[in-house]
């Protein structure tokens, strides 16, 4: 896939264009650091459903995974028009101005139709891929899963053909009349951290906590 | 309003029913700790999209506000169905098998149309929610909005009516078979936390930073 994407009539920024990305790796990297994505779907009364949702990107497609019975997933695997939309928060912009007080973030938007996933091996990777992205090193430890729970997982992928980003980073934008006020301004980072791990009650103290999860770093 | 909301046929959760949550206070706890949602409405053609925003409560109602020519907002104006979600990650959940390995979280959802507030004291009021959402103490601090940005500022606001969340907390749920396998299993609490606050790079020495932004807490 080329390195760039195009933007079409539905990512192509209108507000704020300067904040727009299209760089693949720029993208990639986003949706790599985040747990999380938002997957929208609406029903055909126009109602849209907005689910928060684990995800993992391999290669050019971003995969989700849910059970076989849930609803959103059947209805996505229907062919459901879909938007994913990933977002990153890293920091409170403090303005002189209420007006111009903003967010540092980084977020991505895809668009697309979902498939599902018959493959066994292709279910495998993914599902790979999931617990290697939250905690890498953990697949190798913990038991990895037989016949029947990969049945009762369905997996589904998006490709990332339509995909744009935008982003917002640096210092604060004032009016040029403001910057004579003497009120601070600047900006509070934000980060996800790790606290240190909880051992399961039922875990024997005997069994060593993974380096994983006493240094837990995003 | 009363303290508990009635699930809909929309809002019912049908999978892991266990983990719904109806009670309006714990929702607007929720709503109130988190910085931005994700906000979803469909096109004619069906073509959901999901946009990050920043949001605040205000009694019974969410607010959102954006430029007046904001596309999004002139749609969910026009009452588009409306889907708001909020997400709360709150940590890694290690079980002993992959296929228990799951998230702690709290998300919201709110279905819903939006109106556009006209009434500037309205607006006004939304605004000092917003700010004070994100940094209590900062309207005083900061020059507020003058006639003219109120006016380029487009405030909506959707009714908590429709609304449920789901909440999983605690321990590790492995499968019966499972415990006995040496697998360290346990929680990784996520955190969003403050670094120390980027002074302005036009901001004098002279002005003090305010407590809000040097000891920034959520």
């Amino acid at each position: 896939m080329p390195d760039s994407l195009a933007a079409t009539d539905r990512t192509r920024l209108v507000r704020e264009a300067n904040r727009a990305v299209y760089d693949r790796d720029a993208i990639y990297k986003i949706l790599d650091e985040a747990f999380i994505c938002h997957l929208g779907f609406a029903t055909a009364d126009g109602q849209p459903f907005v689910i928060p949702t684990m995800f993992a990107r391999v290669g050019d497609f971003l995969y989700f995974h849910g059970s076989a019975a849930s609803r959103t997933l059947r209805g996505l695997a229907s062919g459901l028009p879909a938007c994913v939309t990933v977002t990153l928060t890293d920091g409170l912009v403090l303005a002189r101005s209420v007006f111009n007080h903003s967010m540092n973030y980084r977020s991505v938007v895809v668009l697309g139709q979902a498939e599902l996933i018959d493959d066994p091996a292709e279910k495998l990777a993914a599902l790979h891929a999931f617990t290697e992205k939250l905690i890498p090193g953990r697949w190798n430890d913990a038991r990895q899963p037989n016949e029947k729970e990969l049945k009762a997982t369905s997996i589904l992928r998006l490709p990332l053909t339509e995909v744009s980003a935008k982003i917002r980073v640096g210092d604060v934008e004032d009016d040029a009349d403001d910057y004579a006020l003497r009120v601070w301004a600047g900006v509070i980072p934000l980060r996800l951290v790790a606290d240190p791990p909880l051992r399961d009650s039922r875990c024997e103290a005997s069994i060593p906590t993974p380096a994983y999860a006493s240094n837990y770093k995003r």
